[in-house]
């Protein structure tokens, strides 16, 4: 391909002229296309690869599954093979010497280089082995939490962590190891970064929680909990909020999973998941907005950049802003529940007969300290992930041992939201995460409640009337501007300075700290 | 690979062993065991492309098209750059002198032999010009139908027409051209094997189908034409029906789809769908009988061989044998009706309150000569074939010029339905499959009612309680029969011996004809 471009752009440039521009327009140009062929080419594996794990938690017959892993081991083997082509590495040198490239070009360049270097950076033979430790301490884990038994999954866990200090030894660090973990799932992220964020949370909203349950006003929901709430009724919500927000469906699907998710293989197929349960329809109707939230930012991608890593959405921090945007900043205001109201009432006239948008409001605002990190409200959801971000550190340095794990877990909880645990598996055991080797993983969790409290505050200085249009249900002003300072900047940047280009400043708690403190105080007349 | 194999084996039985032992058992061995992996990766690929398409026809996002094509075409380029991999011809030549295979190995032999050849025999650039002009034929088929207008179509059929004849002479044949096209659907199929088959058909079929016609005894339809029949009674229906019959829904789906198919990746995962006239219940019910037979003849492949070509099912009409069996030697059976008719009237209590067995049986079973051949019933079916098989062999052979096609249509219609096409949409234009490049692919629609009535009256002679079975709803014999004869045996034989190897005799018209004398007899009292 190189010498066709070549040959070509030599012929209507003329021979002889500045080689400089025959440089550019041929063999460098060249060598960028070709690149970007090459990582369309792992990009269609990886769309299709999406999609048969979509179909796999959405509609699978059962007996399906062992054949089903084979074949998305082969997409994995697939995509490995072509990522780690030595082919891509000299080309991404060819590109890296290129001065005359433009922002989205140099992007994905840079992100093509990380997701090489990562790709080729660890050894075949032990990504291999990690892998097979992973299925092993799935099952230990499985089982450690259905006997409530810590010991059970203790040296499994022992071993993931000791993988992860080998990971980041691979990957390499400036400061910490636990850095080169942060950076897989948000480029750039580090402890340096991530601790005043922490810090920030831990010093106002603890002592915001412990004013709430001092006060021990809880609002009255016996109008939800003593109530059946049947699901096609809490279907037609969920598709009506999301078809109200700017989902497009013509582009997308909703279905029905065990675990809720937003997946799918590009901006034209999007795929969002939910579960009901008759007992409680805000898990249902909350989940479909946090779904939404993430399907609409990657509806919103910029098209000129299909199959190019720059039009990717950006790291995983700036994707839950997206969710949690929607189904908290929005979907829990009071604007947004007086505008629900008759949605609700329409779907479930007898249940809803007596019940006003402000105890709709308090209802869906419960704060309350939990033990389990998934069930938790908004106020206490960041200290949850801020427990495990703290051991997670100390356990990479090896601060804390892991024998030392479930007491530490435990003095936190208590520290932090003032509960114990009565055992292991609502404590240490609760989460997934560290079976699966997902280390470095929680933090962006709470980037995204950051980001997204953040972003509303900077989209309000240019939508004066939000509070109006939501009211309203006017959402269509609040996704054009995500879509515009957002979504079309694809992974343009970094995940922090686009945070910083959208909002005019860098990424702090302060913004997520005001809106909860306002709210609390509105909701439940305390203030820390 | 090879050179592990060939040590092990070395050491198991010692150096200096019979070098034939050593050759059989090492390198040998080893080649067909690297066959069999090389094999095994294009089924993975085909297993995942049958799983996008699949989802492409039954759930996608109407925007989701552009990109799912492009997902396709990645699959098809991939597997058919493996597919023709050098070093798989090798592998076959050293296989195809290896001796010591069984059947089930000398069948993958032989089966991966046919891609290859059929794979590399064309020229790259002639099968990218057929795919080109196969999109631009559909798009001129389509507007010629809707206009009624044969000569918008007229150059485009012109070309594919001569396209075949290439593809003929590429893949090589030894009598007629038109024989290469055959084989193509059908492994062995010969217009020397296919003309006694159709003129046994024209002879006796033609001259009932008359017979009926000149009784004018057609049955009362109004019960079913002056009401209407819900959707979800229908997919009910359908359900159980198919349940009964032993389809597994652990290893498959029912789903909804414009045009109904059976798909899936593999026999865990086997996706049937059919579509829902509220006017009309019968097309749902007996396209789902007729998708469960498709859908148990997957079911049923022989499990050690999966990912092996000689574990896949066999030809196109062996699998149309297994559909037109439950959907018509079944499904429209006297029996089927009284074991059928309480389950027709849980679903449709209303509409069936005054319908008994006898007048279900005559409506299912209305003999009545149509224009349009997916509308056809079961005696009239194999004429609309027999049309468009003499019309294929003379177009190919040049006896019959485009021109001349579709005069050359009505005639036939004429002289073997005793009906006219008032235009050319309902004559000549009806079939997509011209348009598509699909020549000789119709016979294999004839070959699976004749194959299907030659099975059953086999099975007969091994069940002699089959009819009361049926009455009683007790299917499984006759599954576990096609089970042990036709779906465990795979692809090891070609159609034809597969079906003499289950019957006893050779693929004939006699079992089919004496099927429908006897059951027109029984529903019109006539003969021919």
């Amino acid at each position: 391909m190189a010498s066709h471009i070549n040959a070509r752009f030599a012929f209507q440039f003329g021979f002889g002229r500045n080689i400089c521009v025959l440089v550019l327009f041929g063999g460098v140009v060249g060598a960028y296309r070709e690149l970007l062929a090459k990582l369309k080419d792992i990009d269609l594996i990886q769309q299709i690869g999406s999609l048969i794990s979509w179909d796999q938690e959405v509609l699978m017959p059962p007996k399906a599954a062992p054949i089903r892993a084979e074949q998305l081991a082969w997409i994995s083997k697939t995509a490995h093979e072509r990522l780690t082509d030595s082919e891509i590495g000299s080309l991404l040198e060819q590109n890296e010497s290129n001065d005359h490239l433009d922002e989205f070009q140099k992007a994905n360049i840079r992100l093509a280089r990380e997701s090489y270097d990562r790709a080729t950076k660890l050894p075949t033979k032990f990504v291999e082995e990690i892998a097979k430790h992973r299925s092993k301490a799935l099952v230990s884990w499985t089982e450690a939490r259905e006997k409530d038994d810590f010991s059970i999954f203790r040296d499994d866990l022992a071993i993931a962590i000791e993988h992860s200090r080998m990971k980041a030894d691979f990957l390499g660090y400036e400061n910490l190891r636990y850095d080169a973990l942060l950076e897989l799932y948000e480029s750039g992220l580090t402890v340096e970064r991530l601790d005043p964020l922490f810090s920030g949370l831990r010093d106002n909203v603890a002592p915001l929680i412990k004013a709430v349950v001092d006060g021990g006003n809880r609002p009255d929901l016996s109008w939800v909990e003593d109530n059946t709430w049947n699901q096609p009724a809490q279907e037609e919500l969920s598709q009506r909020v999301s078809e109200a927000i700017g989902f497009d469906f013509s582009a997308g699907r909703r279905d029905l999973s065990t675990h809720p998710f937003c997946g799918g293989p590009n901006p034209d197929d999007v795929r969002w998941t939910t579960r009901y349960r008759e007992d409680n329809p805000f898990g249902s109707l909350f989940g479909s907005m946090h779904e939404t939230g993430h399907g609409t930012y990657e509806q919103g991608r910029p098209r000129d950049f299909d199959f190019q890593p720059a039009g990717k959405a950006n790291g995983l921090g700036v994707h839950e802003s997206q969710s949690r945007l929607w189904e908290n900043q929005v979907g829990r205001s009071r604007e947004f529940c007086e505008w629900s109201l008759p949605l609700w009432k329409q779907c479930f006239p007898e249940n809803m007969e007596d019940v006003g948008a402000e105890q709709l409001w308090q209802a869906v605002n419960l704060v309350e300290p939990g033990l389990i990190r998934v069930d938790a409200d908004e106020a206490t959801y960041n200290l949850h992930i801020m427990i495990r971000y703290e051991i997670e550190k100390q356990l990479i340095s090896g601060d804390i041992e892991v024998d030392e794990l479930p007491d530490a877990w435990d003095e936190m909880y208590q520290e932090y939201l003032g509960i114990s645990a009565s055992n292991r598996s609502l404590g240490v055991l609760q989460d997934v995460h560290w079976s699966m080797g997902a280390i470095g993983y929680f933090p962006t969790y709470t980037l995204g409640n950051l980001y997204a409290a953040q972003l509303l505050e900077a989209a309000r200085r240019d939508i004066p009337k939000h509070d109006d249009q939501i009211r309203d249900g006017e959402f269509s002003h609040l996704l054009s501007w995500m879509r515009e300072n957002v979504h079309s900047r694809g992974s343009v940047l970094e995940p922090a300075d686009l945070i910083e280009e959208a909002t005019g400043s860098a990424p702090s708690p302060d913004a997520f700290v005001r809106y909860l403190s306002s709210k609390v105080e509105r909701l439940y007349g305390v203030s820390a």
